[in-house]
């Protein structure tokens, strides 16, 4: 199975693919579509759905996991964040993909075992999940990929967090 | 000049479409694009996302107004509807079309001459400036429909609002 994480954003999507096979997850890429700061919602918009669609054909993924927001947790960039997350779903959605959220409560503990994890911890278990030299950057990819992971773990177990 | 006017929402989407020769405002159509309770985001994104495309096929609009979203003002849905904006802002541009926004309060006082203005006296306005027999239904409807009569009223003067 390949996993599709992906951490919402307007100025920066970050996103990860890693192969599950039940056993061991493997990385396959990472990294951030960014939109320009000059250019309008629309444009930028629109290159996020462009270039994940392109992620998309390119890389073939099964699922999609995707962070859950919360409007208490950066309500300056909230609706900028979720008209970015509106263009995501919708993208997954048209290349016919199946899309599984997660709260970062969720993530935390499936990769540390802890909920209330520090960024750091993931950050750390990330690699040495995956067997990293180093951890991905920047932030948003590493968050990508945790969400990727964090559906690895709990996939098997529980099947509630489809959207 | 043929304008959509849109009110975003997440169930319930309104658009309006008028006519405007620089005079006269005339309607062409309004209605709601509703998306069903029982389906996941991923679905009723979708809904949004092709049912617009369709209106616009049907109608080709030269320009859209749409609503901006406040994040005091409805907490608890703000994440779903701006994520429901962002479909629908994207799909604009897909379409080519350019996107202007406006505030609640600009499209209350273009329409009535007052920032402050009730619905009922909004609705009013909407009803007389077009020329109709009755307010059109629901209000989500005459959301859009004011947010297009504001964009013929605005146009002309200034243009600092597209996105």
């Amino acid at each position: 199975m390949r996993i599709l994480g992906i951490d919402p954003g307007y100025a920066l999507v970050g996103y990860g693919l890693i192969d599950y096979d039940g056993y061991t997850p493997k990385i396959v890429d990472y990294g951030v579509i960014s939109t320009p700061k000059e250019e309008t919602l629309p444009n930028r918009l629109y290159v996020i759905y462009k270039t994940l669609k392109k992620i998309i054909e390119v890389y073939k993924p099964d699922v999609v996991s995707i962070e859950e927001l919360f409007y208490f947790k950066n309500q300056k960039t909230i609706i900028p964040v979720a008209e970015a997350r509106g263009v995501i779903v919708l993208t997954c959605k048209e290349c016919g993909l199946d899309v599984y959220e997660y709260t970062p409560l969720q993530i935390k503990q499936a990769l540390t075992g802890v909920g209330r994890a520090e960024k750091q911890q993931v950050q750390f278990m990330v690699k040495t999940l995956l067997g990293l030299d180093k951890i991905p950057k920047p932030d948003d990819a590493a968050d990508a990929v945790a969400a990727a992971l964090c559906h690895s773990q709990i996939s098997p177990k529980i099947n509630f967090n489809k959207l």
